[in-house]
């Protein structure tokens, strides 16, 4: 079974986490889904979800990561000691997975440099200011460069997901995946609707 | 400002809640988000996010109710004290919307008899027996009948809160929420691309 490792932090984006969640946890006992902050315990998402956490010192590094963004990142692409454990995970990661604005989180640590990613469209400007030296992508629903997974805003992220599924498990898995939960599926990847 | 009061339960699905939330959350302070539970507490959904939830007994009854569905329903139903309180709520309720099977448990209380219903297409066979005097629709993503919303599985919960909106507060503002989430809203609650 493989971790798939969430990084919360207080104000994140509710949707950014749980439509990934969703999807992956559909896959039932091939990954295990656990959410982390940087000292464990509970965080609030922006509408209000509180949800208990680990301490990301406690994360199995061998795993994936998600990273959702939200009005919180403003101020956590300041905070040092979760940018390293961010970097430090990303490094070990197998896959690496953002969805809005938590490419601003990613960017941060510098990983993203000469790599293609993208991001939510209004926070656009705000995001690249982060790493100048990104391949930002504005027209995307999502970008998949080697391991980092990137999508745009909020509900980008679980077509992204589905994208990743089907990538490594098979298109009629993630179809499968979609029809179950009965959501359809903005499988292109370049068309991006909202851009 | 509304309540929003949301029910949890064990095994509750992940997007049958955080879906709608998401939406609703983006009305800013005119909704008060909260979680409840029969006992309060931390709550675990079949994708393993733990959330922390206040005793249903705290309720402000004066409120809206939002029932998810999940594996969770299967054995909810036959909680009585749960039902009670659900039958108690949902009669005080502005709105009670339900997900998924989510419907199963408000039509155990007796008070969807003769009202116009629909569930997951998957469970829809369990869903209807628990009261065979619904008006159950098979081929909806959503349906309204006076007070009550009830969706199709999963997903179609976004697209029901969506209609929620835009039925008492304008279809701009539905649109102007589907937009900022980067949501492709399914906006035809009677067209069922799942049935």
């Amino acid at each position: 079974m493989t971790n798939f490792n969430v990084i919360l932090f207080n104000n994140f984006e509710t949707l950014d986490v749980f439509g990934p969640i969703e999807v992956i946890g559909k896959l039932g006992k091939h990954y295990e889904i656990e959410c982390f902050s940087e000292k464990g315990g509970i965080i609030t998402s922006s509408q209000n979800i509180r949800v208990e956490t680990l301490p990301i010192s406690d994360i199995n590094r061998d795993g994936i990561l998600l990273i959702p963004g939200g009005f919180g990142t403003r101020s956590e692409v300041n905070n040092k000691e979760l940018i390293r454990y961010i970097k430090d995970l990303s490094l070990c990661a197998k896959f690496v997975l953002t969805v809005c604005t938590g490419s601003a989180l990613l960017a941060s640590t510098g990983l993203l440099k000469g790599i293609m990613a993208t991001t939510n469209k209004m926070a656009f400007d705000w995001v690249i200011e982060q790493d100048k030296d990104v391949q930002w992508i504005r027209k995307a629903r999502w970008v998949k460069d080697g391991k980092y997974y990137t999508s745009s805003g909020v509900s980008a992220g679980i077509d992204m997901a589905l994208g990743f599924i089907a990538d490594t498990m098979g298109t009629e898995v993630a179809e499968k995946i979609s029809q179950g939960i009965e959501y359809v599926w903005n499988r292109d990847k370049d068309s991006d609707l909202f851009c």
